[in-house]
């Protein structure tokens, strides 16, 4: 049984964290295996959307707090574990959003802390029904500071700060209402209706949703003007594609593209 | 009859939008007759607001695909021209929010592609009830690029991704509990609820309006402490007019201002 | 009978704007006393939560209208009086942004001009049922600029520029709903649900929620990277507190920690 199993169907990766007895904790394993998937899939022509799940009653709680506790014992007192630990959560909660396929997150049970971050942290999310959402490390003493940075970026000021300061979970339809999820679902309809979701995106131009996804954080972090001469760039690129003329006849001719 | 139709009223300048048969699409034509009002209007000092609507069945379906297949005729397979067409098109989008006068999209039917950017660079909106908003470029191969700056300012970022990867529209009431308009209202009362909400803000003190406007988009750019400073000072320089020294002093003495 | 009542009770620290007479008013006085009450708290150790209510029929209807006009009297026509009051009127409301302690509004009736900015300038609102919400002060000539900079980063752009131009107020649902409150409750249970609000948040470990409101802000105005090197050396500092080890033992145990 491995740590994060990969399923691909019809261009989608699903990754599912496996380790229901932890809740999925973000340990340095799980954390080193999201990596070695995000390397791979960053390489990966064939894959087209990624999926990220987990395993057993929640998607993720976030980091594996006895691994933390027992990384005291170095002589620093764990400052360089814990330096290293964050900034490698960082590099796999970023890398989601510099795959170039886009990401979305399928949760189920809790999300919280860091496990909150990652849906945060994914394009898009579907939950089911019941769901709940924490960003609750504030009740044992550690802020939740890291997952702050994409929650904060996924909801309003006021609400996020609540969540961050009383550790109070936002139910699945206050998670809908904020813009945290897409959409909530029935419990027994998670896969296929994430299936649907990550499937219609497949079925667009690859190399058009790529070009798109690949702009879409960097220009919200510029400038009004900066942000147009940079998509204004990609509309240009996108533009002489083969298949872009090829999508464009078909649709002025109604009928439909033909895209190898 | 013209492309771009203009009509006058209380100090509200209606721009319709008047190739119905094209679902009033952003043609060359369309963008030179757009930027030529907005360049009017901004050294116009007795239009107040700015309202735009379109003629036919639609507000606006975007760019103009046949002229844009034809631009490829040219030798660099028209690079230089969609270089061009999507810097126009910006200057239009960015025109609109730098327009001394707030500007309201008066909306129905459907507003995609780069008719979607434009109501989400006007500073209001009032859409018919029915109304469907898109940016779905991405079912033809290309990606809305330059949408998604406009569209990402106005709506939280993950039903802005699902919106611009899935090309699904959103209904009339999504867009405005996402906020991308400001309300709904019945078809047949669209004409008067935006005249309603133009002549609202055409009733104030036109110079307090602008001074307003013409720091909202750049201090939203700006660092909070930069942000404070900016608008002191603009702050200040209103309270130095005489017409707002008036409207105090009658808001105090509980009469109306008399201002010229 | 003080301008700015202090009432401490469980580490929570009450003020209390005390100028019923004029809907709480930002007077000089006023400021100068929000302004005392902040540093005093900058450097206070035993309190851990603050709220901020109006006594009388509102929370607080913005500048003091009065005091501004006769400022109007100096040579300079109250050129330096305005400059230095949007200055100590914004450090203000920044300084509840930096303090140490989470800030919390108790709204109730209107909320006006300068004081929808303090509701959007706190870090999180609770309100009674029929508050009313306004940046209104385009009706009297003077545009709400500085308001505007607190409101835009609570609430989407499109309903801000309407609530600036057209003056008109926003509902407690509305409020709720946009983002610029985190709940509404009846009016009779306005100053238990703050309390337990603020209760909830002092309960937590104080240190641990005064590191992650020290980032809150700062990391909201980064870009992706910098704001996770930032909250992640946050993290480590946190973590190597006696404190925060005890916190996670005490979760790993399931016991209540032993915070002194």
């Amino acid at each position: 049984m491995q740590l994060l199993e990969r399923r691909d169907t019809n261009g989608v990766a699903h990754l599912r964290m496996n380790a229901p007895e932890r809740l999925n904790a973000l340990s340095d394993e799980m954390l080193a295996a999201l990596q070695a998937q995000i390397d791979a899939l960053s390489q990966d022509r064939d894959t087209r959307v990624v999926v990220i799940s987990g395993a057993g009653k929640a998607f993720c709680a976030g980091h594996d707090l006895k691994q933390m506790q027992a990384g005291r014992q170095a002589e620093d007192g764990g400052k360089a574990y814990f330096a290293d630990l964050f900034a490698r959560c960082a590099k796999v909660m970023t890398g989601l959003q510099r795959l170039p396929q886009p990401v979305i997150a399928q949760v189920h049970g809790i999300a919280t802390a860091a496990g909150c971050q990652m849906v945060a942290s994914c394009d898009m999310a579907v939950a089911a029904q019941g769901t709940r959402f924490g960003v609750n490390g504030v009740n044992i003493g550690l802020f939740c500071s890291t997952p702050m940075v994409a929650l904060s970026r996924n909801i309003g000021r006021k609400r996020a700060f609540e969540m961050l300061t009383t550790g109070q979970f936002l139910s699945d339809t206050e998670a809908e209402k904020l813009g945290l999820v897409n959409r909530i679902v029935a419990a027994d309809q998670l896969d296929s209706a994430t299936q649907e979701l990550a499937e219609t995106v497949a079925s667009k131009l690859t190399a058009a949703v790529k070009i798109g996804k690949a702009s879409f954080y960097d220009q919200l972090e510029m400038g009004l003007d900066d942000a147009y001469a940079f998509t204004g760039a990609a509309m240009v690129e996108n533009m002489l594609w083969r298949d872009t003329d090829e999508g464009i006849s078909a649709f002025l001719e109604k009928r439909k593209p033909d895209w190898a």
